[in-house]
């Protein structure tokens, strides 16, 4: 088996045991168990599921066996739940059994001091050729196949007897999550979810104890479902192995990382979490330019950049244009472009004549300002937004559009965000937006532009982010010779002719 | 009348006119009135309310006067919604009439280079003592006193005849909002009402012909209902006026500005919004830090610190206790504070004896870090957050706590955040919560925080953000020797014994 199919195998395996599922509803190995029943019910996981427990004879409806050996078929992977002790005589019997992979969720090794114990473990798998992820993890969510090891539970009940939405998996997407913490993983899901984020994969590593994120990167580069790449990091143990994979990587998908323990406090706060080494943050930085990784400065950064990847295309230059109904947020974005290396420069004569020729016929205010922001004022209308973008759209010099259309102002209506999107779903010229607001019309108005692929953020900064993280990639891929063929898969992908 | 008189007219009028009201729903004249209308029938607006239009003999019921000079009574406020060219003709009769002061909401003026009219109105009410705000302003609103001349429609209809929450008021509270943009200040409102932030008074200056900020500075040192003040920026015209007005509030008040057109692109985008003469983004940097008002970086951050300093106190030291049941996090938080100049030492021996001594006793996980940040692991319970906090609370080397409660995980219950807000409410120090995520019960957690006065946050740098602003807050304080006078008037607004 080659490295894709190793790992393949934990997304997508053709039988699945889990070691310690339980019909306990508190224990981990319930929930996950409960997980992948619901999702063979459902008809999404197409493994073979099978329980073990010496204790049950059935959970859930599944014949209960006593043993990994005792199980009639062949089982590609496990996922072990049960205390650190036994997990040797797990391996040890899946050795036996001819597993491929297996995911340790258990924690007691490493992190706490048990070092033998997983030296053990390794020793085991490694002589069998088993891959494993772990231990101390949550393991893996695959939103096509129905794998979902998580156990953390998908709703709470409060003391008052409320059932609410704790942990919810994101819908399928495009999106893929590698991430070392799984605290921070799960919350990662719970604020996809919440921003309406598909993903593809998630995997997290825990004590990395075998695969690590360099495997796991050449893997999503062949996810043909994999279109962004998420990295959660505190430390990485191979440098040299993970920049060789990530250069292969981002020349085909954007790989954006988090990464952390980039202080001397962070530092010590991450040696004490996962025993990571953060090592000299300016190596890291440097290393992640070197290779393509888009690094983003905080979480939010992290999400928003994805999404911005996820939906639109890298830009060919730095030459921002912005338009806007609003003066104040308008200089927040040029503000903000500058700070991040962009360029909002005066337009061209040639754009600022289409302006002018617009304002005498009427069809944009004469109080307009058109010196790039565009500030179509407060009179702003949806044709004015839509004849404003259009120039954009069409200028050359202009490598990517930022649209701030605060919906406040009397005379915008919604259609603006239709008109938009319907004049750009064939330029591979990208563009972000920004409405500003947290009650309903603010919020109708981003999901109605992200609904569209263009991703809407709820501050003039947080667009400009996202549009210089689009031009720090597009940046790469022109330097990588690799922009145009990045180009024809994305425009393929998105179904534009 | 001296200068916070002149200014308490344009907030609590005894009568208030309306010139340019309207009986046409789309028309900004009918909007303002209504607003003052409905106050007024609701029992808010105990000012006397006249409507003036010489086409109309009653609007909403009011009787309508066709000039200002045929209202029976004393007038104090006139809300001018007239094209700008009468204008002048009403300042006229203002002045004949006796009004002590105009919010001239009317556009046309020095904005689109009509100077030579803004110049005649301001010419006319200085001669006669009348105080102006606007022209090109959305005006006041006051949440206490029902005045409200806001014309951007609190809901909008859409296409489909669905009616949508637009701009909205905030509830009653005590952040007070000064801005030079109006489009900003609208998209200010709508978010503050969404994070439920209230407000006490919320200002736009417009074209800013007389009333500008360091008067309004002055005013709010003065208003009991204002706590913090927001201050948006694009330039100011007398910075030795503001420094000194600013001096005197941020001994006794928090303010906090976005200033905008720090770079170039926005500088350019300032002038032509507000004809703002952004200047070097170092002098007002200099300026802010030399009168104490706290400057954010971003929009976000403008509305996070404010809602930080409305909540809490100042800290009285840099020292920072991070208590988290996800490391990532921690580490996130641990990264952004030192990046603020915060420090997140390691505890002292004593501290880290009180830790291993409820490790022995069992009261959190033996496998919990306690160097600092606490890491209580994925095994947290609300008991165990309750026990490290207390022992934060208690130890005088640290100055702000900041609490990372992940909901995520399964032991932990809701009621940590009931515990905790018990645990700190009589104690000087600051602290500030996070819980990431976007769906129910990450919503349901921030906002019970919230309720309880702990400020929470999505974010872990969010949070140590906020928490360097009441650092720095409490910094310029002690430097000023005003911290105790402070910390007394906080707590006893806070109703801490």
């Amino acid at each position: 088996m080659n490295i894709i199919e190793q790992m393949d195998t934990f997304f997508n395996p053709k039988s699945v045991a889990v070691i310690g599922a339980s019909r306990k509803i508190h224990k981990a190995g319930h929930v996950i168990f409960k997980n992948f029943a619901d999702n063979k019910r459902r008809g999404i996981l197409k493994a073979e599921l099978y329980p073990v427990n010496p204790k049950e004879d059935y959970i859930l409806g599944f014949k209960c066996y006593s043993s990994l050996l005792e199980i009639p078929g062949k089982i590609d992977l496990i996922v072990i739940v049960v205390p650190a002790e036994f997990v040797p005589e797990v391996m040890s019997q899946a050795v036996q059994k001819g597993v491929k992979a297996a995911v340790i969720i258990s924690a007691g090794f490493s992190e706490i001091g048990n070092r033998e114990l997983e030296r053990q473990v390794v020793e085991i798998a490694k002589k069998a050729g088993i891959r494993v992820l772990g231990p101390n993890c949550l393991g893996v969510y695959d939103s096509y196949t129905g794998v979902d090891m998580l156990f953390l539970p998908e709703t709470k009940i409060l003391s008052t007897g409320d059932e609410m939405v704790a942990t919810p998996r994101p819908m399928a997407g495009n999106i893929s999550i590698v991430t070392q913490s799984g605290a921070f993983g799960a919350s990662a899901l719970d604020y996809l979810t919440g921003r309406q984020l598909g993903i593809s994969k998630f995997v997290s590593f825990g004590n990395k104890c075998d695969v690590e994120e360099a495997e796991m990167l050449e893997y999503l580069l062949e996810d043909e479902k994999t279109e962004v790449i998420l990295l959660y990091i505190e430390g990485i143990r191979d440098g040299r192995k993970f920049m060789e994979s990530a250069r292969k990587v981002t020349r085909i998908k954007p790989v954006i990382a988090l990464k952390t323990g980039k202080t001397s406090a962070g530092a010590r706060a991450a040696a004490s979490h996962t025993g990571s080494i953060a090592g000299t943050d300016d190596v890291y930085e440097a290393a992640f330019m070197q290779c393509g990784v888009i690094r983003a400065k905080d979480m939010e950064e992290f999400f928003d950049l994805g999404k911005a990847l996820a939906y639109q295309p890298p830009a060919k230059g730095n030459n921002i244009g912005i338009v806007t109904d609003a003066g104040g947020p308008g200089i927040m974005a040029a503000d903000e472009c500058e700070v991040r290396g962009l360029r909002v420069k005066r337009f061209s004569d040639d754009t600022i004549r289409k302006f002018e020729d617009l304002k005498s016929q009427g069809k944009i205010p004469k109080i307009a300002t058109n010196l790039n922001p565009v500030d179509l004022s407060g009179l702003a209308t949806s044709e004015m937004f839509e004849e404003a973008v259009k120039i954009l759209v069409e200028d050359p010099e202009i490598d990517g559009i930022i649209v701030l259309g605060l919906h406040h102002l009397p005379a915008l209506m919604e259609d603006f965000v239709d008109r938009i999107a319907n004049l750009v779903k064939d330029y591979p010229k990208p563009i972000v937006a920004c409405d500003i607001g947290e009650t309903e019309m603010a919020m109708f108005i981003r999901s109605r532009f992200d609904k569209f692929g263009i991703p809407a953020y709820g501050s003039p900064e947080d667009a400009a982010r996202a549009m210089s993280a689009l031009v720090r990639y597009g940046k790469y891929l022109i330097k990588c010779k690799c922009y145009d063929e990045y180009m024809e898969n994305f425009m393929k992908r998105k179904g534009v002719k």
